[in-house]
């Protein structure tokens, strides 16, 4: 590897003299500028982003910590923090932490210490203590899907108990009463959340007689295979269900593939709503009705905000709680109880 | 920020005692060792990852170059790389390229300038001489789905063209003949080898008259919303085809989302053979029978050759073809000419 050292010699100055023409080339003479330019090119050096980190206190990386890069909600999220970093030249650095204590921990310590000036932080495992602490050092650092009293201007956050309530209210719109929940098992507050917010619905309907039975709730991993695996267990429940709200679409989309294979036809025979509006939602065979989540929008919105918290110029006093919207697409019929029951 | 100056200060040393005692404390003194640690639990000091890069002309980051984060093929890429890199206390660094030359040099050159000892790099625009290059300069460089000659032992990749010829082959025996091809619009290597397997088994085929014209293939862009919008420009050329093979996974779970909307079913009156193997491929209705690429054991092998790589211990001679292998599930079904087409 190429140093400056060696640039140095070549062009026959110091060391300070070629890092001050590539730091701060005003102050440079012209006959050093060209001396050093020749010599960085004849030895093809590359300035090392370290050093010049170091001399900064800053880098050229924006850092992200997400659940898990390969799940397409988490995608979209860098994909989208991605955007806005190149915008800004800047280069990404993602940790996955896999919704445990230690490894959010160690993935934020990884990347201040990287000198990321700008973060964004996917955090579900660790306590409002030790975030805040984080935040007090690192002021572009910003929270995402995740609120910290006090901190509201550093947080963009969705209402998951709203979205919930849409879901499960369309559901009861369309007469359906015998409604199950399948939920995340990473005991995660958002799916605390969105439980919460199909129990409000379900006790708060009229025509509800009763709040459902914890039996009605099956939990397993948020993705394709748990979705299939919660369906399958609701469905060895025999619990004459006829609709089920579930925690993401990747899950729905996996229950949907249990509910075929078991030759009971959706919408007809069984209702579902998922969460999220990922792109697998619009491609299911019958399309998914969903609450949409903006997570694009969120994800650019705390990036923006994450830079300007690096440059010391965050407003105070702005919170930024999005909104959730149902997209209404094929998932969902209208039940009247008097066919018998197919399972 | 705490900086090494002020642990100095207050332990009452100087800095580079602070600095022997953070990376080398075997000879620094008892009485130094203690002082400073004590001043750097008191002050909450994290050692700059940067100025640790810088001394040693590496960092504790393994880089990973792909074409987009959010499509699940280079999820799981980025996922399997992260698994190796956690075995090894190491964090990753991912550029996101689109395909785009430009973009493929740029983040390839701010990976080298982070000083990553470590770099698994998939490039499709750059040409073999300027890869080969950077391979020159980096020891730790290894690339992924890509062979260059010279440097077939710091390369892992796939037959592309025999899983193509699997695949066509697969249609034809169950008397197919009117096949399509759906391809990638990112005018990369692999749709070209692809399409040349398709070809391939197309013209060796003895029941096959001729050599399918160009009209039976269509590209768009290689996910969910391409394979859609190419099915659609396929019914429309009402071509007659009774099969398609399509260039991945997404695009063929793209194309059954159209061909459902049409009245057209899998696989009794439409057949599908997609790439990849990645989950969706299992959740689809029917399940895709598809060509597996074993991603994940390909990144884990490219992680741990360029971990070898930056160490310098790499082992010449020898080459990291992977093969690929039919996965057969329920998307393709006999042809019988005798039914009128439906479309």
């Amino acid at each position: 590897m190429v140093t400056i050292r060696d640039v140095a010699r070549l062009a026959g100055v110091s060391v300070a003299t070629v890092s001050r023409v590539l730091n701060n080339p005003s102050i440079a003479s012209k006959e050093a500028r060209e001396q050093v330019l020749q010599a960085v090119a004849t030895l093809g050096y590359r300035p090392n982003a370290n050093a010049q980190a170091l001399a900064t206190q800053s880098s050229d990386t924006i850092g992200v910590v997400v659940m898990d890069v390969s799940d397409p909600f988490f995608g979209a999220l860098v994909k989208a923090v991605d955007t806005v970093a190149q915008q800004h030249q800047k280069y990404v650095l993602i940790g996955n932490s896999y919704h445990i204590a230690e490894k959010e921990r160690h993935a934020i310590e990884v990347l201040i210490r990287q000198r990321c000036n700008a973060l964004i932080v996917h955090s579900k495992a660790l306590g409002d203590d030790e975030l805040s602490h984080f935040m007090d050092q690192v002021s572009g650092m910003v929270l995402i899907n995740r609120v910290i009293p006090g901190y509201e201007h550093r947080c963009v956050w969705l209402n998951n108990v709203s979205g919930a309530e849409m879901a499960t209210r369309l559901l009861l719109s369309q007469g359906h009463q015998r409604i199950g929940y399948i939920g995340s098992s990473h005991g995660i507050e958002d799916d605390v959340q969105r439980y919460q917010g199909y129990l409000q619905a379900m006790t708060q309907a009229h025509h509800s007689a009763v709040a459902p039975p914890a039996s009605w709730r099956a939990q397993s991993s948020p993705d394709l295979q748990g979705g299939e695996a919660a369906m399958v267990e609701l469905l060895g429940r025999n619990l004459h269900l006829s609709a089920v709200f579930t925690y993401n679409d990747s899950m729905a989309a996996g229950a949907m593939a249990v509910l075929k294979e078991n030759g009971i036809n959706i919408p007809d025979d069984f209702s579902l709503v998922g969460f999220d509006d990922i792109p697998i939602a619009r491609y299911t065979s019958p399309k998914m009705t969903t609450v949409r989540y903006p997570i694009v929008s969120m994800a650019t919105l705390a990036t923006e905000l994450a830079l300007k918290g690096a440059a010391e110029q965050l407003a105070m006093g702005v919170s930024h709680c999005f909104m959730p919207t149902l997209v209404r697409r094929h998932s969902v019929a209208p039940w009247q109880n008097v066919a018998p029951v197919t399972f």
